[in-house]
């Protein structure tokens, strides 16, 4: 344990983070360099400037990230309707190559060889983490502390931080979360506690970014969302920043019930685990992204997506952001989307989102001329579907001659 | 027009079918047999006997398929679950290879040369019938009177039923839906109309089978599915069979505000079209049917679904279920359901379907002592997830190493 | 058939396009401009230009389209290490879409409204000439006179011609060759005759371009390729362009008995039909291309692009290379090629290819200390196989003790 | 190292397993069964019982696995057209899983708690035994020596032989290949020594299942293939067990020269590795199903099956035979072959397969009367083309309107 000199720790301030910090430097003999970074999560950020530094961190990076966050990864992502196994809209997963990102280029800025990280060995996290370093800095050291130490319960990690005058705020302890969280400008999960069993309700207490469908007001809200090359660029007619279109959707959708997902779900270490999630400007983001692309996109370019979309969301989930095939995915989505631009009008009401309008001056590939039940005046030659139906039919024909 | 000598009309006692069968007769001097089949439209099929009778017509088949349809083809189709663009549950295309089939056999036994549908020459009915008609009798003749004949016009059409003494309602014409529609068992869908503007939002009174949320009870209801192999067996404890299941859920769903989806879709003949469909049973029954699959299905048996369903969707959205690819998935769909077996709870609120628990006693592939948060007694070795990163990272790093 | 007011025909010079040029003028009382493009098929254009001329024709193009065809069509194509249906090399396929644009561009150039082509109405070509005509000039109408005439006999063409002074070489009608062929830079296509039986072996005189494997020299040729992202750009250390790269191992490969191919393939239109092909530089492309990718491609950059290659091989086969989904998964495969740099060394023998080494200077990813079975100084930690075995097999293991 | 009391190894009566056999001993105190199979491996098995008498086993288990291992393995592993990064038959692969079976049943039969193998920590057969092993049996032991010991030399093992009286047969030791080798019924590989370098060609006396093309006869030899669902069943008329199906080929196609491949491969366990392989029969097989498929299989399903083909490769390759995803994937591939029944006529010559004929009587979907250049007498009408263009031209069409 003696060839690292200086590791880079991805630091939330908290109890967990801090002794780690230190049992790092006792454990490595190593210096410390803390990261913590905002990437929507809801808590201050500047507070575990003054922990480090009570710590003795020399070192201290404190980042705001939620523009990048949600221009370079979570905007991205929803370009392909990205959703895993069917439920689940990886607000985890795709927060996680960015800080691997940074934990890598830290370490290149201060010449650390080592990073570290608060994950556990039974999550996908590590995973995710680690893949991502080792792609961007192949040589890296990683330190998984919780799969290394022996503080493997909440007695020992308290008397550790007893031991050491690691500070605990008590208070804050006592009234400690049942669950296990994790938030970001994109979700906030809970697992754990009574979660782990699947037949289990979640108790209503528990959510925090959205009130219940039950709760929410009586009336609607009507959104439109402008979209340009897939991504939004504006919320009833107001320019934003991706971080903002994100704020502000969360905003509006939680407050109508709307984000709320509750699933059992593959982990890519092996097992199956129950995880709560609030998504709420990613529950509206899919479906209106979806919208758009109905009208803008060519049928067969929507159909390679989605046979894709599941293999790039695994991707994600498992870890793979900094890959070539993730970067060859994406070559391929990114280009889809020269044409999903629009408009898409939204309903939101206690849980559901509802789209009530979509569409395009420029790139709508409607055409009412044809589609319409009334006369079309020769636009489409109906007599054109009795070939149609005849050459797709010759195979099966053939087929039924020589064999039924 | 003159070698047609007897030809089955899918008949459903309308005005269109009416004259459809009166031009049959006349364009092509032959015998018109009827069938008329309850696949749970929620209209009486009986009357179209008389009609049909009134009309000269020899051979009458009304039936009763409604068992048939939810279980040998509603059903089938949603162990795969199924949705074709992200949106559409399917509900017509999945009934059009039943009346398919039953055109087919009727013109076996009544020694008919011929089918007839009154499908347009625009839309993918048409394809539906014709393609399954072709793999069942590859020597039959296929007559789309919308593809042939010049009434097409209401005015046409009218003054045709007034030439051939065709009994017109006229109280019902006179209200007639401003909408295209069609329903079955699975759902009830409207096209037309100012439908055919995707900005345009349906008015309220549109919608037939559903409340909407807003008028939905403020007391959600719960309900406990149970599965074997995949299919919904019970409800609440009650076995029923699969046409009982879905009439139930229908009207519960319905009740509930459940089952409404406004869409733009790609029809197979090349052009977009915009839907609105009410599926209250099948919005349910997928929602349910992926938490049961959430629990017992191992991962990689979901992710090949998952994979392979959009390409399922298609074959059937576009009229290929009786062709051997279809079949082929459906072998490997349904082998894979042999452990979809256990319960579902779900609370139905104000459009919001919310699985609130899932469970399996003999099937379930969720470990709790392995996902556990808390102490696992050495049922998971956090040791291992060190090499299987390292090794996943393997070919990344050596990339980084050359190139980066 | 009056609105035509002139119409681009793709003319070879021979007999059949002849009589189509008179048979537009006369049915159409249209204006015929000629185009005629050297793409390798190995035979003079320049005679049609004397022939279109005779016949009266005042706009004639004549064109060496062979760089364009093999840079901008066949090589993007070998990218993706493109067969169709396990054997065949696409060689007609890939040479009409580069047709097609031109008649479309000579149309737009000339003012026709009309383009034509001598294709049948039973085979693939007819669908790639007129998807691409569509898709580059959507009101573009389209004459494809095999549709259409009576003329369906060859007794009726030459009364056809003899009529109308449409001078037919009756020495080369006499020794026509019994099979319907067809080629360019990348093969030459053998249909009908006796390969309509698809137990009947062809005739040893049937193939053109390649000697038997029997009468091919005793002594191998060694050749080394030289890659530039995926496409061969010197052979044996001599730059080359495009087409002569093909033009080179058509030679060399068709003298060694390499590129035949026997095989029967699925139209687009429904029927299966028998097909040889000799694709001597497409054979050794195809595997040269291979065994420098399994050096420098990541394996699941790889693996991604031999799931999608059956989908891109079926877009060419089935005529929709001017589509988005087609250009969208080129954005793909060409991203794929940055690093397919290096050389590949070949044996050519008696029918066989033989690679004999590969290797890549700056982009190998093939690291031989980690490869090697001797020691390799700590490269490979085996300890790691243990965890990475372990994860992998936890699913398995779950549903083991559960189930078996 | 204490837990372990019977371990049953993967015994060859080799140097390697038999200081494996005592290292066990000693290092866990345990008693060893031996397991040896006949895979066809071209090496006598019985040998393997003196030795393991010698060194004291009790239990000793010498099997002929030939039928099951082509049976149940290789044949149904065929009838999906396999081919691993499109130049592999997965010669090693595949005849994993048999072994890990086999290991399993006779663990439980012997009650031993574990098993072990020989396979080294760097390559895929210690993933394929395991992952079969513990998707067998659950809870079994795996022991890897490889992994686990010091002796990581050959200096180290011979000292170790030479320790512990395990006899080494010096003449064989000093004529050792230079190369890694590996054999059963479908292959034999060899990887190391110069092969390490991808650049370097093979020596020709490395090769030992197949003449050098240039070493090939002169003469042909014509062979005729009856199948039956898929797997040969005769041979030239005469009908063949599996096995004897497979080795008749070996030998036949091997002394034609056909069945070398010289690649580069990506492990599972992430790295790159150079490898020859010796497919004779293989080879022929592949290229012979293929060709029947080509006349009997529906062309949607056989392009189903090779889009699904990479898949199911890899899960070979990896190791996951024995898993649920493989299991599905086989029933489709199963189902596909119904119709797979006929004739196929091959000619081999010095290195070539060359198909010349396929036919089936009962199961062939090519029909002359269609297919035929000649009048076809009505059997396609060549108007229905018109349509079926003009329809799949529609998207195309409305967005070239729209956008060009």
């Amino acid at each position: 344990m003696s060839d690292i000199k200086k590791v880079v720790l991805a630091y939330s301030g908290g109890l967990d983070t801090s002794i780690i910090l230190k049992w790092l430097e006792q454990s490595y003999g190593c210096e410390v360099v803390t990261f913590t970074a905002d990437i929507g999560q809801g808590e201050e950020v500047e507070p575990a400037r003054a922990k480090a530094e009570a710590m003795g961190v020399k070192e201290i990076y404190i980042e705001d990230l939620r523009e990048e966050y949600a221009r370079d990864y979570v905007f991205p992502m929803f370009r392909a309707n990205t959703i895993y196994e069917g439920e689940y809209l990886l607000g985890t997963s795709i927060a996680r190559p960015l800080i691997a990102k940074r934990l890598v280029e830290i370490a290149n800025e201060t010449g650390a060889d080592a990073i570290s990280h608060g994950a556990t060995g039974k999550g996908n996290d590590q995973v995710r983490f680690e893949l991502g370093a080792y792609a961007l800095k192949p040589d890296v050291k990683v330190i998984a502390p919780w799969r290394e130490w022996d503080l493997n319960s909440r007695e020992k990690l308290m008397s550790y931080a007893k031991e050491h005058d690691i500070p605990v705020d008590f208070a804050k302890a006592g009234k400690k979360s049942p669950y296990s969280m994790d938030a970001n400008l994109l979700h906030i999960s809970y697992e754990g506690g009574i979660l782990e069993d699947p037949w289990a309700e979640p108790e209503d207490d528990m959510w925090r970014w959205s009130v219940a469908p039950e709760a929410a007001p009586d009336t609607p809200t009507v959104l439109e969302l402008r979209y340009e090359r897939g991504d939004i660029v504006a919320i009833d007619g107001e320019t934003m920043s991706p971080a903002r279109v994100m704020s502000t959707l969360n905003e509006v959708a939680g407050a109508n019930g709307i984000g709320r997902d509750d699933l059992v779900e593959n982990r890519y270490v092996g097992m199956k685990s129950r995880g709560c999630y609030e998504t709420p400007a990613g529950t509206v983001m899919l479906k209106a992204h979806r919208a758009l692309e109905s009208l803008t996109l060519d049928r067969e370019v929507a159909h390679l997506k989605d046979e894709l979309m599941p293999k790039y969301a695994s991707l994600i989930y498992n870890g793979y952001w900094w890959s070539p095939e993730r970067e060859m995915l994406q070559t391929m989505i990114d280009a889809s989307q020269e044409h999903v631009n629009g408009l898409v009008r939204l309903k939101l009401y206690k849980g559901n989102v509802i789209v009530t309008g979509r569409q395009s001056d420029s790139d709508s590939l409607f055409d009412e001329k044809i589609a319409t039940f009334e006369e079309d005046a020769g636009a489409y030659d109906q007599k054109d579907a009795e070939g149609f139906i005849k050459l797709n039919a010759l195979r099966l024909r053939i087929a039924a001659k020589r064999r039924r």
